[in-house]
């Protein structure tokens, strides 16, 4: 199968046609990529916000980068501060702190960073994950450790999109994508 | 001087102190980072848009990460459809349209890549090209050879802040930050 084959989806009311991609031999995923898609961030944004809105946060976090818009978003929805975690370290960001993940889209571990200035928005409080898609859950565990390393109380893990069969009933989200295997 | 000095100032009507970091021997730059404060990303893309509603475009452009609240809030006001230029190729991306460039706050050349699903929304179309700031130029630079080999044509840039003493004159700023010499 060509790699432009699409899997058409619902995204908070809106339809999109994720291309499929062959991320393992036999193994596809749909790939949804909502940056620059200001239309379905904006959806997103509010289905998510309504659905946390009873959640208890003093923050939202996620990693960047494609989510960054949606967290924008909700943050200025739900009126609450949020923290990128960054995969590159630049020297103006302090004293870190970090953890290791992996990326299904890449395949390689990465690390993510949390920006000094920005530890003291997550020590004692309630913290909301947030992120597009939740599918390994390899990102998700690294936002976790360094979230936790911080000082901070996840109430909440929230994503437009999780992925796969796995038990995703801790998480609140839009919708989920099948992975394909052949 | 310690790297906790700060330099104060106004954000598009709002008040920010930006930490003073050392980038080179007895030169300092202070950093301004949007990512998550959503207050000063709202008041600035409002200040830019406004500026800029009688530029001719069909698209925006900039590259990640600290800008992308900002050009996705922008998007959003101006009603047009904007590309983030990526800083790590995946192999999602397709075959991609790319340029070196080299970053201020971290010394090292970097390469942009533009998405081969985004090439479509520059080829033939006018760009104004966003940034949080422009500094040496560079990654302006690398921004303008990706739009151009794209087949794009630039009808403005614009940023938050410039910085320096260059001639600034072509950009549409909201305001411009000394470099610290000593």
């Amino acid at each position: 199968m060509s790699k432009r084959e699409t899997y058409t989806v619902n995204v908070a009311g809106l339809t999109r046609h994720f291309p499929l991609f062959e991320v393992a031999p036999g193994v596809r995923i749909a790939i949804f990529n909502m940056l620059g898609d200001t239309y379905v961030v904006k959806a997103s944004a509010a289905a998510l916000a309504e659905r946390l809105k009873d959640t208890p946060a003093d923050v939202l976090v996620t990693a960047e980068a494609k989510s960054i818009p949606l967290i924008y978003e909700m943050s200025a929805l739900m009126g609450l501060p949020y923290v990128v975690l960054r995969k590159t370290y630049k020297s103006y960001m302090g004293d870190v702190i970090n953890a290791e993940t992996v990326s299904i889209t890449t395949g390689k571990s990465q690390i993510l960073y949390l920006d000094e200035k920005d530890q003291a928005l997550i020590r004692g409080r309630q913290v909301i994950v947030v992120d597009d898609v939740i599918s390994t859950g390899s990102t998700l565990e690294g936002m976790k450790k360094v979230v936790n390393a911080a000082g901070g109380k996840i109430t909440q893990v929230a994503a437009v999109f999780t992925e796969g069969d796995a038990d995703w009933s801790h998480v609140v989200a839009l919708g989920n994508l099948p992975v394909f295997v052949s």
